[in-house]
């Protein structure tokens, strides 16, 4: 029976532990020649293709349904608060960005699509971590009659997909903020985006 | 005469010497009632609005030309290059998020606008850390022949602002790209929302 996950405590974390990112001190010299010094974190998994994570923005088109998004709900430790995010996951070792977008969208969702698009290299807050992804576009065709897919989860990983009518999506998102769920900057700022698009141009 | 920045040395950060960050190990128990370990970057900064940063976009609208926006030019030390970014800041200790909004955008572009929406607070990378922000619209309106006003930068802060029409933004960020420049992520999502509302709904 699934529970509410929990807090335990947080300590400092000490440098030789971290398995998963590490914690740079940069010394650098700014434009006039000044050294200054810069806390920067690190993803420490990256791998062959030089980027650490994808999202997918993903298109479900259905004869009779308007064109709808997936998003997912996911608990998320660093803010102990369940998010509102694109699909989205780690690249594996040897796998290209575009094969982690189909598979992750896949994983998470149970939803097999076809990649369109894939942005160039972008990075998620480049004055805190040097964390950088590619944002890809899935396309997924469904009948008439077809019906919802079954999620691939690994062990251990409670992740709730929702589809979204697109024109509903960044109501959507207020909606989820109101009832104290947190959104993604990145998901968010597409959602705005589009919302944008449509009031404001 | 302003030089290329360049990273000297790049150290682990030993715990007790980070100044502006800090690292935790976060002990929780998952939704099966199971022990797990989460490691996660925290800014020391955040004040009593309990949100760390504010990024802005703009509207500039001028009599004679295009509705425009700004973005921004800087170098950033965790990933050795010059991003492309909404203007963007910390809120200082005893600020609003909406005060920051307008006095950043005045700081880094040297444009005094009305802010006219800000969202709720939202995640930068929630898999990595707790770094959090608002996204507020702040809007400027141009008379026939107003000049462009001088950025209020501080001392040390090499930022260069670009203004550039809304409908040409996310083919200018292609071509940042293409350049050798990266662009954040949100910034990228912001401009595919736009263009995605006029290329696929």
């Amino acid at each position: 029976m699934p529970q509410a996950p929990k807090i335990q405590k947080i300590e400092a974390l000490p440098t030789d532990e971290a398995k998963w990112v590490e914690f740079q001190k940069i010394t650098w010299h700014d434009q006039t020649g000044k050294e200054r010094v810069w806390e920067a974190a690190n993803r420490k998994t990256r791998g062959k293709a030089g980027v650490d994570a994808v999202a997918i923005t993903t298109v479900i088109r259905h004869p009779k349904r308007k064109p709808s998004t997936i998003i997912i709900l996911q608990y998320r430790p660093p803010v102990d608060a369940v998010c509102v995010e694109l699909p989205a996951g780690l690249v594996d070792a040897k796998e290209t960005p575009s094969d982690a977008s189909v598979r992750e969208l896949h994983e998470e969702t149970g939803f097999k699509g076809k990649l369109t698009f894939i942005s160039p290299t972008i990075v998620s807050d480049p004055g805190l971590s040097s964390a950088n992804m590619q944002l890809a576009t899935v396309e997924v065709n469904l009948k008439e009659g077809d019906t919802e897919p079954e999620q691939a989860l690994d062990d251990g990983e409670f992740i709730e997909r929702v589809v979204v009518p697109l024109d509903e999506l960044y109501e959507r998102l207020v909606q989820y903020d109101k009832e104290g769920k947190t959104v993604d900057a990145r998901l968010w700022h597409w959602a705005a985006g589009m919302h944008f698009a449509k009031t404001m141009l």
